[in-house]
């Protein structure tokens, strides 16, 4: 609806990919609902997926000894992180709902969109104990894991050789977007694009553009282990 | 046993840390009962995690359309992978027993680790269909994920707020390790070290020597569903 924000957090490094589709269709189909949409396209950004200490830019609360989690929130309150950091967390603040969209590599996001969440969701921004899972900092937003596999859907079924696809969402769900309050939409997937025919993966990008046209009538899922591991 | 060759894949910024001493101690154990160690220590090397086409040192297969796993699958055939792949391969490749030393970030090994196991374990190497799971291309070798957690041991229970441990270490052992062939002993845990004293801190490294006395007497773990969310 008019006036929604939301920020698609992209990693393919093809923009005629599948995934640079799914992305391109999302903004499409969301801008002409009204909402802002931002995309963070990592890849474009050459994003820095490592937590390192250049992350601090000024002094050390401990020189001594380096402790990323401690630092990059000591950091946080004091307006000392660095700023492609701070330019995401703007993003992540004004959005309503965060879209990620990606490959699944070995069985989790790329490491370029592992480091956004590693780098970007710092303790007293995302979190602070005991502000965590439904009290976390980021309530009130919604996100969504947009993704296609090398797998097919038979491979990821609940007895399949790879193991059910719920499986490996909880980390990503529950582990990182419930964790700072975050409420999840069902995933999106499609399964082995590359291994479909042209005709096919049309049908995927209409599908796509479907749901997003009552995206904003969704329930969120009930993030526990129940829907993961029933 | 001498002759057995290990591969320490770490990841901390700090030596001081207890992953530094943990890796150590690795070391120190390894070596003493006649192994040959090897470290990459991936921040001291600033290893690269983003997936591009900088991995491709010579002309691509199709440069119409970049497809990361088909393109690291033909230069890794015809020899074209960039130097810094060839080199942890051959560490790889020598390798008998693998151990991963990380903290947990979000329910996850760290960016620059995910990088190297995007980056290192390209089809033709690792994998090549139908060579994955139990005949995956790295059969006859051995993994560890050897670990760090923020939460307590209680968060992180059957039940717990966090959910059982079991459930984060799908997508590592099985997803990524079990598809290339490698058989996974039990994970090495650390709950919280941050919280605890000096003095538990120490335990901490007692244990973790102790049990690599014994290591190369352990059965690996059964690497179904069943483990992970029985």
């Amino acid at each position: 609806p008019p006036g929604r924000k939301v920020l698609i957090v992209y990693a393919h490094q093809e923009p005629k990919s599948l995934n640079g589709s799914l992305k391109r269709v999302a903004v499409e189909e969301l801008s002409k609902q009204g909402c802002s949409v931002t995309v963070s396209d990592l890849y474009a950004m050459q994003f820095e997926p490592r937590a390192t200490r250049n992350d601090i830019v000024d002094c050390l609360h401990n020189s001594e000894e380096f402790n990323y989690g401690v630092e990059t929130w000591e950091a946080y309150k004091r307006g000392g992180l660095s700023s492609d950091l701070v330019e995401e967390q703007k993003k992540v603040q004004e959005a309503d709902l965060l879209i990620f969209q990606f490959p699944l590599y070995w069985s989790s996001m790329p490491a370029i969109m592992k480091g956004w969440m590693d780098r970007v969701l710092v303790q007293g921004f995302a979190h602070e104990f005991p502000n965590c899972y439904d009290s976390g900092l980021l309530k009130n937003k919604l996100a969504l894991f947009s993704f296609t596999t090398g797998g097919s859907k038979e491979m990821y079924a609940n007895g399949g050789i790879s193991g059910d696809i719920r499986y490996v969402l909880w980390p990503m769900q529950h582990g990182i977007m419930h964790f700072c309050g975050v409420k999840v939409l069902a995933p999106h997937i499609c399964f082995a694009p590359e291994y479909v025919s042209e005709e096919k993966r049309k049908e995927m990008l209409i599908a796509w553009a479907q749901r997003l046209k009552t995206l904003w009538k969704e329930e969120p899922i009930n993030c526990s282990p129940e829907w993961y591991f029933k």
